[in-house]
């Protein structure tokens, strides 16, 4: 019955750690299909966490859209800002990022406060309480003890998704349960960044603001430009993605999103090295899903008979991951000629007027993917995207917590009209 | 009359610096037995500044106790949290956190923002003012500049009780002064721990709300469960303390604290080692308190015939605190059997049926003095413990901000009959 | 058109980083007397962007104290209360400090905090977006995405301005800009420093709060005392500043702006080395403003025929920042008799009875330049400096967004008569 000698009987080291056996318990619920999964994520229609880009329907990022369009529209009036702070001053949020992402988390803040919502953030990789021997789920019942919505960034693919179960359990044995939103999760998921990047095009392909369509008028578009065919909305486009489209997680979220959208069809511009290629796990969802899609090995590439630069409607850019090179692709990369997924002014003048650049920052100011003098012209909209975020992002708050409805009657309230699109 | 030719003139090393100066200038008022310190640290019968655990009454807990119980059920509705956060919206807290406890620390947080608090904090150990020479007591008043309170956590044992004295010697003198509120000073006193243990007793022992006790009904324990002599409130009761007695602050604290109560009985469970059992000075406080209590060495020891697991009221596990360790103890503590202070399925099916289960976390799961297999328990009543602490909290900072009446009458303007406990 | 073949076609090293080419585009600008950029920063009378202390003029400098004043009198009643914090709720500020300043960054937190914004903060000195290749112009317009205001401070002497004439680009081309706000920039400008500064000074030279001035009542000065010559307000005063005069930013801000009141005459008291007194540029920019100064290197050195102590009407001291001394600086600092730059009780029982001390802060305990026997005596001003320092700053922010008239108005329905001035 006596313990072994080590430091004040601990178990001994090659027995597996409770941290082990608490994610262990839900491996059967973590093996299952995505799609199996969703309903998990739910109460009725209305999503209680958010863990993968798969839980977002074209219906419901319809609605996010519309939510968010309406936050954005409250917030420019002083009657509009009082209702937003106050809806939900009461809430308070726990930002638990172990994996550090300024821009993700100064999202999240903002898209907080615009709702009211008090936030508190842990950002330490170990918590004091960590040293002290306490579990990840012991940490994370803490932060449900305190807050009352906890959105977290980690670099344990599986975690979040785990903590979603532990607090359905939770929620079934009649215990305190909150929220959970997954704010990047190692390599695997970021559901909130294609979030964002459907948002931007939305409203880029409203044709309604000039802020978020580099040319406002589709009328225009079609008889002026000669884009007769031009219709609004993200169906039957064609989307390019041009950089690291192996490591590229946003890229892998976004691709199937869109995929979900009827007509579309997706370019995939890589190096052509497993690297930096599209991975097979992709390949296969996207044929498993019947979405029609290239991969080529350079923008100047030919697609239904016209080069990628010229033909797209949309171009997704992305930073090459540097920081995650494998000692063994050095060789190989030193004979890639990176300057192909590398947009130039002139390649810009090639693309379809109305057509955006978007990119999910922060950009390589050594590689140069997006070099600054890009920055002024009207498909530029990778700063747009940003702002974009952080509202999408109230609006997916706005849901969550079950104000959306509010918002909307609020929106209804002030302006009798339909929205007007601006900044 | 010049100075030695050191760095620019700086005093000699041998020389005490002025932050030991500063101390020294209260070394009589610190060395005053608690009981002639208290009144220093109230005004007229409310707590200024809250630095011992000493301070706390019977009377004032079940005060701080109906507050607390207040304003979690004034949290439950629109108007209540309405009125909550804007109660003291126009007021800044500091914490000051040179000794690192996520968990009190996040406490604190939530504890003001439910009563509109806004909340600054500091917790590197060093702030860049001090490295430029700055003195403690400089940066304490710079705080006190700034903010309407100053929550502070630091491993010098004296700071916080010092600083409340140094703030009475400012208000003396009609200059600016704020509460101090020892959020744990040393190996010293963690008087709020203690509180929300306390709480957490005051609620178990109401059997008023299944959520805080494991068996609801006073009457039927008394009758079905066959505890004839069971009554309300925390007197007359066994309470038991298992594990790491000698360096744990908050066994300390809430040993006193429940001494003040009538007929009770206090069991101390651990090894019989000089640094894991009951240290001199506790033991000396409890007989001049003439508080019954008994130093055993293991649950199944008996007490009144009857084996402490069986016989307790209340079971309050503790964690070894390791990190503490001195290198000769390591020889000892290898001898010592640490699995009679872990607790097992098996010993909490003995205990009573209403007995609740505290810890004050975090747990060590690497000890595993409480395995995870018990949390489903009712007796379980850790993790409620933890939200607890926050209510229990911002009754605290309610009462030294003195708008623990106005919420008393919020609550009955909103509750006609008395209230109901709901999680 | 191959890259060479450097990690995954990255620009050679000798080449400028973007970062680089980002600031030599505003170069031009940037090289502009401070008198041209001033419009630049200004929108109509109103300030756009604080980044040097000479767009203090000193009918700003009274109209900002007046906002001051305003704000402190709101802020002692409920309803002022309620108004100060609603006025902004909706308002999200970004502190982005790499590098650290504790204290004027809790001032600025304190001051965003009583006009109800709300703050969010980035002090690593590198953020994570930054490792990723991120240029400071994307972070900044990361920030200006979020958040409706950027405090910044950095190392970069001349970042904060750049960032103002990026913002100022934006705006042009229609894009989304914010106000910043420079919190300190290298060696270099630390305009609101200097603003806390002559706010102290105002409400001193006031002669009307016991807590502001060391005596209240001019009347009583000018008969009583024998002061028959001292009038309200900064002009035609004397101000001597002690210490360290070369590598203090906040004595050469001070003392330009002191320069543009009338009948002003400055003494710098410096050792005589050339790493301490005072800078050629702010001799040549005081005589060309036709100021009257002296430089001495001792209090007791004489002005006028008396030692400047007693000749004195304000003394600000200054630490002597030996974390910035050169290695060839040791050996001449060993032979300067460093004690005549500290104050002492017998140096301040000379001093006129009316003239305050002041001090950046933080003091070095170990130098000694203000001695804590000194905090006593009603002449030591420098802790009612910080809080000074908190309402002009938020007086400054209500002046950028432009509700200053908004809080006038306000008091002037809550207090019928002039304001009475007290902590």
């Amino acid at each position: 019955m006596s313990e072994p000698p080590s430091p004040a009987g601990a178990r001994p080291a090659d027995d597996l750690s409770q941290d082990d056996l608490d994610l262990a318990q839900y491996e059967s619920r973590l093996a299952r299909p995505v799609s199996l999964k969703v309903a998990d994520l739910q109460r009725g229609e209305r999503l209680r966490h958010v863990i993968f880009s798969g839980q977002f329907t074209p219906a419901l990022l319809e609605d996010l859209a519309e939510t968010a369009d309406t936050i954005r529209q409250l917030s420019k009036s002083a009657t509009g800002q009082a209702f937003l702070t106050g809806l939900l001053s009461h809430k308070r949020a726990m930002l638990y990022f172990t994996q550090p992402s300024t821009r993700t988390f100064l999202s999240f803040m903002a898209a907080c406060q615009i709702l009211g919502i008090t936030c508190n953030e842990v950002r330490d990789p170990r918590t004091s309480s960590e040293t002290k021997g306490e579990t990840r789920f012991d940490s994370i019942r803490m932060f449900s003890s305190y807050f009352d919505l906890i959105i977290m960034r980690s670099p344990l693919a599986r975690l979040a998704e785990s903590c979603a179960y532990l607090m359905n359990d939770l929620e079934r044995s009649d215990q305190r349960s909150v929220p959970i939103i997954n704010a990047g999760s190692g390599a695997d998921e970021h559901p909130t960044q294609a979030l964002l990047d459907i948002y931007t095009l939305q409203r880029t392909f409203n044709f309604e603001n000039p802020h978020d369509s580099p040319v406002e008028k589709l009328e225009e578009l079609q008889t002026a430009h000669g884009y007769a065919d031009l219709r609004r909305g993200l169906a039957n486009k064609c989307y390019a993605f041009c950089g690291d489209i192996g490591r590229g997680r946003t890229v892998r979220s976004l691709a199937m999103l869109l995929g979900a959208y009827e007509g579309v069809r997706l370019v995939f511009v890589s190096p052509d090295h497993p690297t930096l290629r599209m991975r097979d796990d992709l390949r296969r969802r996207l044929r498993d899903r019947g979405v029609k899609f290239h991969e080529v090995d350079s923008l100047e590439a030919e697609v239904d008979g016209q080069p990628v630069i010229e033909r797209l409607d949309a171009l997704y850019m992305t930073r090459v991951q540097q920081e995650h090179n494998n000692p063994e692709d050095a060789e190989a990369f030193a004979k890639i000629d990176f300057s192909r997924y590398k947009l130039t002014p002139a390649l810009v003048t090639r693309m379809r007027a109305y057509a955006p650049i978007l990119h999910p920052f922060p950009r390589d100011q050594h590689f140069g993917e997006i070099p600054p003098e890009i920055d002024r012209d009207p498909r530029a909209m990778y700063f747009r995207q940003a702002r974009n975020g952080m509202w999408v992002r109230a609006a997916l708050l706005a849901h969550l917590l079950d104000v959306d409805s509010q918002i909307r009657r609020q929106g209804l309230r002030e302006f009798s009209e339909r929205h007007e699109y601006s900044s």
